[in-house]
């Protein structure tokens, strides 16, 4: 079946939530959203594109930084409510310049940094 | 730092998005949505619990189908707005009975279903 991104299900934004994951190690790197042509986008030039909620304007991701997201494979959900992209991450994808932006765990009711940021190149 | 769920960023609707990993495998398998007290709840229960938006309930993963989550740690992004959650899951985690929600490739334009729902046993 042909894939339409209008065929997803966005919330009253417009947005969906897609969560990027490093296609080799299965890290889940970050979440953020999209709108229908970030989708299209993202499917079209194979460089993540988001939707910044603060900006209000698409987000290539690592266009400034250089950090890019290359898309591997874009999934959808059984709702259709959220996407899954399987990528190829260049450098840190945390804007903290750590890995992942899930770099904090809840231990014993603590709050625990797992990581440190990258030293920059 | 002791970690309290009221720190953490909900939305207007008084949620935050969790994204629920296979520990083991590193397989995504789902995201669905907590707000302060299910946070509360999976963290003291070991139970990964959500609030359902349809029913405007608490969600204990599995209470009726039997496919728990148990929750193996709890992390937090750097925005403090997304939840990722490092599970064991037993069974399948879609309600379509397949292993992950996250089913349906895109690829070269086509929605193509990756896997088949799971015997029931």
């Amino acid at each position: 079946m042909p894939f339409d991104p209008e065929t997803l299900r966005y919330d009253a934004r417009g947005l969906i939530p897609a969560i990027a994951q490093e296609a080799e190690t299965g890290e889940v790197l970050m979440m953020a959203w999209m709108n229908a042509e970030a989708v299209r986008r993202t499917l079209k030039t194979g460089r993540v594109t988001y939707w910044s909620r603060s900006r209000q304007a698409f987000w290539v991701k690592g266009e400034s930084s250089g950090n890019v997201q290359e898309l591997v494979e874009m999934r959808v959900d059984c709702d259709r409510d959220t996407l899954l992209l399987l990528v190829r991450q260049t450098g840190p994808a945390c804007h903290t310049l750590r890995r992942t932006c899930f770099y904090t765990a809840i231990r014993d009711g603590e709050e625990v940094v797992l990581m440190e940021p990258e030293a920059s190149t």
